[in-house]
């Protein structure tokens, strides 16, 4: 059966969620609506279940379907379906190797914190905040994040089944951008909530809350306060990367 | 009773416009609420009534209050209270002569057209459109309201007790902006809905579906077909002047 993968973004505030809840607006559930509307009954699967009220601007996902309508031709179709808070920015035909969760190689997150004047476009999208933050030493704490660590300090109570809570951060920065402070992290998978408490951390070294030295001790399991979760407005899944060839679909 | 100037801006898509109605959620009727829950009682005037899903950028308002606060105090009060879809950018001290809408010189509205690939991040604050634009017939088409005329074709039916249909523009202008189309509009003020009639026309022209002249045609009362009326979520209030010295604020 062909393949089209979706690459899409979506306003997450009005969803509870990527992953399908009955009786909730889901993105996924979403998506498989307007496909059948379209006469299709299929599966969406996407790169990174995101969290109620998180956004996308690069979410990825793939669906089977022996509909023959030229691939490309999918993201008008849906978007002409879809509520405006969630858009197919691109369709097209993929190889049944293809998978959009299990092929991702790396996944790019984005918190983003408000600092500037109160803003009423932007309040959806990031974290605001009133505190004047240290910027050198949020970014001190997230470079203490990059690399093999095991983030169970990071996460909520774990799901039966999952026990390795060893992730690989590959880039962990902080950055000024205009009014706002982007906290941004490459890997190639996170933990539920991971995102939400490693910016959480940031937030309270930057306001004087947290000794930059305790997110090494959080990592290394100690006694340690855990981090405050911001909330997943501030969250957006930038990207995600695949390989340039079809083997690395399997790395 | 000491008077407050509040600038507010606002997320329109939720709100049922600014001004108050009994059992839906205004922009009025949220301030005024925030307020009471200060302990202050008080009406809230504000310089334009904004349709319902419209937004603002920089909307005025004022209030009476005999609260002793500092009046620069009000912006981080009342946004401690309020939603984030509504924002307040400045509190400040006004005289008694101060009325945010009859002392208004003029007001300056924006409609945008997203004419680039799809966002779901800018879905509520502009109208998206696949069709093609002629920007030139367009900047022509808008260069012709310009000016003192009778604007009776584009406002919806006259509230009883309206008569006077003639408004001033000062600037009419159309221009791109990155992957979108602004059509701003400066004047003293607006009937209900012209913006959105007068955005309407142009779009029409600028996908061929409208003569340029036929703007002129409207303008003269002759009888032409209407504009079509586009939606709020593209329109927002930009800025509301004010003359530098309180004399000003009679003409």
């Amino acid at each position: 059966v062909p393949r089209i993968r979706l690459d899409i973004a979506y306003d997450g505030t009005d969803f509870s969620g990527f992953a399908r809840q009955p009786g909730l607006r889901t993105v996924r559930g979403t998506l498989e609506e307007a496909l059948e509307a379209t006469g299709v009954q299929a599966d969406v699967w996407g790169a990174s279940r995101t969290d109620a009220g998180a956004h996308a601007e690069g979410q990825v996902c793939h669906f089977d379907t022996e509909n023959p309508m030229p691939a490309d031709r999918w993201a008008r179709v849906l978007n002409d379906l879809l509520a405006l808070d969630v858009r197919v920015l691109r369709s097209r035909s993929v190889g049944p190797d293809f998978d959009s969760r299990f092929c991702a190689i790396d996944r790019h997150y984005r918190y983003r914190l408000l600092c500037g004047a109160p803003d009423p476009f932007r309040g959806r999208f990031a974290y605001a905040t009133h505190r004047s933050l240290d910027l050198d030493a949020m970014a001190r704490a997230a470079r203490s994040l990059q690399g093999r660590h095991d983030f169970r300090a990071f996460t909520e109570e774990l799901d039966p089944g999952v026990d390795n809570t060893v992730r690989d951060l590959f880039s962990v920065s902080v950055r000024a951008v205009r009014d706002e402070i982007w906290f941004e992290v490459v890997g190639t998978a996170f933990l539920r909530g991971m995102m939400r408490r490693m910016a959480g951390a940031i937030f309270e070294v930057g306001r004087g809350a947290r000794d930059p030295a305790s997110i090494a001790r959080l990592l290394a399991g100690e006694a340690v306060t855990l981090p405050v979760v911001l909330p997943a407005r501030g969250l957006t899944l930038v990207r995600v990367r695949y390989g340039r060839h079809p083997r690395d679909h399997r790395s």
